[in-house]
């Protein structure tokens, strides 16, 4: 299978996703030092409380990384509602707060608001962005480049692995990580980029081909990867896709699925793939036309093993990417030019 | 128009929505007291942020009080990942926090489990709920009983509006507010519940009467409307119904929408809907199939007039609710039973 003989269709795409193991591998040789020193400054100034602002693609790296203070940090975290600052004109007591504001372009002029009114109000302020000359990098105190090159296609696909992966780092070394977890990741990467993976993924879209409305399902560190994944197959194959965590699904969404109704879960290993045991008898029970990400049944996209689970997200995307990639394709759309988008989404 | 000659389909959610006055008025006549009580414990306590947990249409509930304690109280707030603490036995530091868990049944297990955890890690705890007697209000410090009386539709319409009430006297009380946007909201309920505003809910269900899918979008306050509204159509007429706000929207999903795509945008009085204006232009620049909430345009469902938007979403939903029922009959469904669905529903 040879993604690229697509008649000039989702070449970018095809390129970006092509590159993720070589962005992976560089982030951890390379930026980790940087992202180590920038660690212990954080760590100096103990904030108790981590807020995230981000948009689009960007909104999800920000929910992997709410999970990780969550869970490796032991902090509570939210993801901040930029309209309160920007619309509303609140100043909210940020004291003690770190405030890390996730764009791949740096350039939504809510988001730089937001990063400049949050270090205004006390907070520590920290940009996680593939733009490192952008006004949001300008406005933080603090600034991740997450050096995954220049991005042509609209729809983000390296940028994202790359924010998650820095992310990553990031509190992996507030808790006094070394960041083992994330060696294996740019071998693993590319496995997912090659040829197996490509047939597993043609054969998915052939059972996609038709529909018009899809949920993704997920929980815990996951769920991440099904909002991600639904966006990608909305800007690219302009398909209603809907993410639920796994435990929101079964609170009032599950009563829209039926038999073949078009389902993707994913259930890596790990805490979050086993708590999904229940959904996917439901889905299962149900008839549906499902798809798991992780595991081995027969109807399973399997993933690299031994990978902890803390990482997993960062290479469940991949085969999603391909196959938004491919569904676009396979329906004439060309998703490196999604209708209607800009690179830059400007919002206020 | 009367809605109840349907066969019988929706006559518990077309009683449970005609109640909503009457819960309303009095939640505020006799509920804020004790309400206004306990906004004076929180107010010693001095909390310096606020998680809420919550799923389903409780989470929407919380969404809309993440509005008001970041503008209303100036404070950090968040949505916790309740999988975070249950299922990979997150022990967080929550001194100075404020844990509110939002649940109408006050019977799921993950919530009951997150609030006790919550309590043993330092947190002042908060059940907002309509069963006091639930094992969340038992493992709550605090307790708001919302008092919506019992709810036998699968789909919650009245504990809804209930549970915002309730959050918006109790944020409202601990700013040391009076409580006096709330006071026309019965009466303002009444109208929307009236006849003439299910004229207009027909015309609508007629006009997306084929729709498979639907995006609902909103901002700042009103977002929690577009997710609420959303939910609704999901349970009752299995639509897939998309939820995003104004801003998001225009970060990717917007690709999705083309002349005649169906949509409902909430933009009522205020600065939400203000920042609604560069979104309404893009969808009827695209000839969207587009019904606005709010505003006085031809294809505007208007709100009464006079209601201050820190309350707004309290009546926005009403006639979303009635909508999502009557589309649910006239294809033919139960929206008092949805296929699937319990009223409690059992996560971990």
């Amino acid at each position: 299978v040879d993604v690229d003989t697509s008649g000039g269709l989702g070449v970018l795409m095809g390129r970006e996703i092509a590159e993720q193991p070589d962005v992976l591998d560089r982030i951890v040789k390379e930026q980790r030092p940087a992202i180590a020193a920038l660690a212990r400054r954080i760590q100096v100034a103990r904030p108790r409380f981590v807020v995230f602002a981000a948009r689009g693609t960007s909104d999800h790296a920000a929910t992997y990384a709410k999970y990780l203070v969550e869970i490796l940090l032991g902090l509570p975290a939210g993801l901040a509602s930029p309209s309160s600052m920007t619309a509303y004109g609140a100043r909210p007591d940020l004291r003690d707060v770190l405030f890390v504001a996730v764009s791949q372009s740096g350039g939504s002029p809510d988001l730089v608001e937001s990063i400049a009114t949050a270090r205004a109000c006390g907070a520590l302020t920290l940009a996680v962005t593939n733009a490192p000359e952008s006004p949001l990098a300008g406005e933080a105190e603090l600034t991740i480049d997450v050096q995954a090159g220049p991005e042509l296609a609209v729809a983000a696909t390296k940028s994202y692995t790359a924010e998650l992966l820095c992310l990553y780092l990031l509190f992996d070394a507030i808790r006094d990580g070394d960041g083992r977890h994330a060696r294996r990741l740019a071998t693993a990467a590319d496995e997912l980029t090659g040829d197996q993976v490509a047939v597993a993924v043609a054969g998915i879209a052939d059972r996609f081909s038709g529909v018009e409305r899809l949920v993704v399902t997920g929980r815990g560190y996951s769920y991440s990867t099904a909002l991600e994944a639904a966006l990608k197959l909305m800007e690219t194959s302009y398909i209603s896709a809907q993410a639920f965590s796994g435990a929101d699904l079964m609170h009032g969404p599950m009563a829209m699925l039926q038999e073949n109704s078009a389902v993707i879960a994913i259930a890596a290993d790990g805490i979050g793939g086993r708590a999904m045991t229940p959904v996917l008898h439901r889905l299962a029970g149900l008839g549906t036309n499902l798809v798991v990400v992780g595991g081995s049944a027969a109807n399973a996209m399997p993933l690299p093993s031994g990978i902890e689970e803390e990482v997993s997200p960062i290479l469940e995307i991949i085969p999603l990417q391909m196959l938004a990639r491919q569904l676009a394709i396979e329906r004439g759309y060309d998703p490196d030019r999604p209708r209607g988008l800009l690179k830059v989404t400007q919002t206020w």
